[in-house]
């Protein structure tokens, strides 16, 4: 099943060298879903071929600007595009009324409903459910309410055999129940038991995306054996304290976040402005965790498939 | 004097072909006035070089949001970048409303002042004003209270002659009476008229921005002999209907008032995003008004200055 990260912008609070603030879309099973969306995004989504037609769920982290003024413009141009279906807007407390604000002084009658889900930082919750997965909110620490957004795969099914379908005559029907652990009757009675049918399916995969937040180490338990995850690397070590004022994180403190969560893999973003190169940023995160990433704009990043065997 | 206009984004309600919503910046002796912000225009303004130290005065025709979905992460960014100087944002009533619940939610707090001028679409008004230009309002017609504006140079001084400086010995304190019409008197008393030391001052030069609007001729005696005139034409003729649905313009409507205001040179803007080529816009117009040229964003186009015996 397809699941990956397409990142359209990853730049702190202030956009620099061309790098766009903070966005990205998760595309699973040719769905997408977006996480923070800053000023231009949507320019960003028609020049990466991001289809606005399979995005129906928004997932805000929090108010500061880099990570949403991109928003209403998208919510507008749904709008002159004729959208009808519903769009779920996942943010915190306030930002229903500054779109509706917006709304109110253009004479915006919307076409479509915004169905919106006010996320409180108090505690993790389950936000959004569907057969293949679920996402639920991950408490970060910041100077506002933050939360972050854990994207965790349901147990896969097992995966049948091919050659054994022609082998015993399965009906397509009966497949499904076979991939849920069912054993399976011939036409002549016999019980072809399950593990005989299937192999073991692949491990459930996971995606957690933490910006902006301050190091943090009590969202680790959360992201335990995490396969992919983003977590925000503002600063350079050299510039430490300037993290901690303002509520960021450096990239080694990303990396040991990482580390800690036993993670297969992490993407390091939401740059500050103030470095033009990126290298120091990938080498000082790599030094704690050698499989650490920039999340560069454009770029697609898998969560890959993990067989239990590869374990 | 540097009078000019670069286009930082002239697509209209969608962006669209990469082509950015409206933003442009009329740059008048070394300061930039921003004319309308839509989203993406400070990512516009470093791509094309225009300095934000530079920038004091903001201009948002109305509250369509390709005209100032920009301006919040533009004004977010002045304080992240430690601006102190007085920001004047001239816009309709509601602009600072919009603005301060963005402000309220990121809990931001203003290391320099906005100082909001509230605009009333009901009659022309000077608005701004200093040694060297005033602004005026264009009352537009559209869907929502919308106003152009109207860049119109005072009268300029008498440009002296050179050599006549040399050849009487003028003091430099004394030049400035002289470009304002003072004869002189030399050392040994005679007296030299000021048409012997100086030519006629060029002509006062003006600059019009118009959009969005209807095809409206209440605006041209106000347009009359406009040097540049920026009008928006959002439809080609075979659209003409969707134009006047909309409250918008085509191609040879702008240039219609452009010939009936006697205009110099016609900017065309504000395209629709159903058109990839914009060819068909520019020929139209041509058909009318010869002197017609795309505002195709990254382009500057100067005030020309016009000398008297030119006319």
């Amino acid at each position: 099943m397809q699941f990956e990260v397409t990142i359209l912008g990853s730049n702190g609070a202030i956009p620099a060298f061309n790098r766009h603030p903070t966005s990205q879309v998760v595309t699973y099973n040719g769905s997408n879903y977006l996480i923070d969306c800053g000023e231009g995004t949507q320019l960003q989504m028609s020049k990466y071929a991001i289809k606005r037609g399979k995005l129906d769920h928004i997932f805000i982290s929090h108010l500061h600007g880099d990570h949403y003024f991109g928003l209403i413009g998208l919510l507008t141009s749904f709008n002159l595009n004729y959208r009808t279906a519903d769009l779920h807007l996942y943010g915190p407390t306030g930002l229903d009324e500054i779109m509706n604000v917006h709304f109110k002084y253009a004479e915006t009658k919307l076409k479509y409903t915004i169905v919106f889900h006010e996320l409180k930082a108090d505690e993790p919750r389950i936000i959004f459910e569907n057969r293949y997965f679920s996402v639920e909110t991950i408490i970060l620490k910041h100077r506002l309410p933050t939360t972050g957004f854990l994207f965790r795969e349901k147990q896969p099914l097992r995966r049948i055999i091919t050659e054994k379908i022609a082998e015993y005559g399965i009906p397509q029907l009966t497949i499904f129940d076979i991939k849920h652990g069912a054993d399976f009757t011939t036409e002549d009675g016999r019980s072809i038991p399950n593990v005989e049918l299937t192999r073991e399916p692949n491990l459930p995969r996971s995606y957690a995306y933490c910006s902006d937040t301050i190091y943090h180490e009590a969202i680790i338990p959360q992201l335990n054996g995490i396969d992919l995850l983003y977590h925000e690397s503002t600063f350079v070590d050299e510039h430490a304290d300037r993290a901690t004022e303002t509520f960021h994180s450096t990239a080694k403190q990303a990396a040991t976040i990482a580390k800690k969560a036993g993670a297969q893999k992490l993407l390091l973003g939401h740059f500050s402005a103030r470095y033009e190169d990126l290298g120091m940023i990938l080498n000082e995160s790599r030094t704690v965790f050698s499989n650490s990433h920039l999340a560069i704009e454009g770029e697609t990043f898998p969560v890959d498939i993990r067989k239990i065997d590869s374990i």
